[in-house]
């Protein structure tokens, strides 16, 4: 069957351990995806729970390779949901000037519902990311910049 | 082939006019994207450039729906691009409250080449159309959000 990926690619003026840590440390990831970050990102089969008010996305941290790549699956949740079985990658490269962020969420059974506004959420959230280690702030939801109006 | 595809989906504070204004008016579109905007978006068959310094994006307009679908198709520059022949759409859908706009930049013969940077400059520069809008100023280059440090 076909699947569909998002891609993205931020560079980070850090070294590759800073963005590493940001990916894999709890307290770190609730700084620039969602404040209400759960659970164990540092160790392969850690599972790391995202919420987002009364809604929760949940991983299993499938690969770790130190400064270099941090991969996650997403779990099943009761009800079915879109992210189910999708992958997410966040692969590392130091650059002269910056750490390059290549970023993939794979596995999307159809493109044509929730992908295109994930796709733009997650520029949105990759930015935090880049504010966080360069700023020392990110804007982790709920204070993430608002794509639309619901 | 297989070819692979940047979405995106914002949603305006706005009557759908008012965002298929934004992507036909060459001034309108000098608000958003870059502000060195040149030539017809307002026919089929019309030519548009989007100047960056030196370097140029160059579209044909292949398809206009007042109010609801406008497609761009990239024209080969002298020097071979990976947007040659990929093509671009905006799909506008009023909605209860906002008019929410479908992008896609289709057509791309590699993933692992400049969508991944593209695909998160896309984000950036849908929210300076939402913001030019909304707050009646938008971000275009060269006064764009830098993703990275080039």
């Amino acid at each position: 069957m076909d699947t569909y990926s998002i891609r993205h690619e931020i560079g980070i003026k850090t070294p590759p351990g800073a963005v590493y840590q940001a990916l894999t440390d709890t307290k770190k990831l609730a700084g620039w995806w969602t404040s209400d970050t759960r659970g164990e990102g540092s160790r392969v089969g850690g599972v790391l729970e995202f919420w987002f008010g009364e809604y929760c996305k949940k991983f299993a941290v499938v690969e770790l390779q130190q400064d270099t790549l941090v991969r996650w699956k997403a779990l099943k949740n009761d009800a079915p949901d879109e992210w189910d079985e999708t992958e997410i990658a966040f692969s590392l490269r130091a650059g002269e000037k910056q750490c390059y962020v290549h970023f993939s969420h794979s596995g999307w059974r159809r493109d044509d519902g929730m992908l295109p506004h994930c796709s733009t959420k997650w520029a949105v959230f990759l930015l935090s990311l880049k504010d966080l280690l360069e700023k020392g702030v990110g804007h982790p939801a709920p204070n993430d910049v608002q794509v639309n109006h619901d």
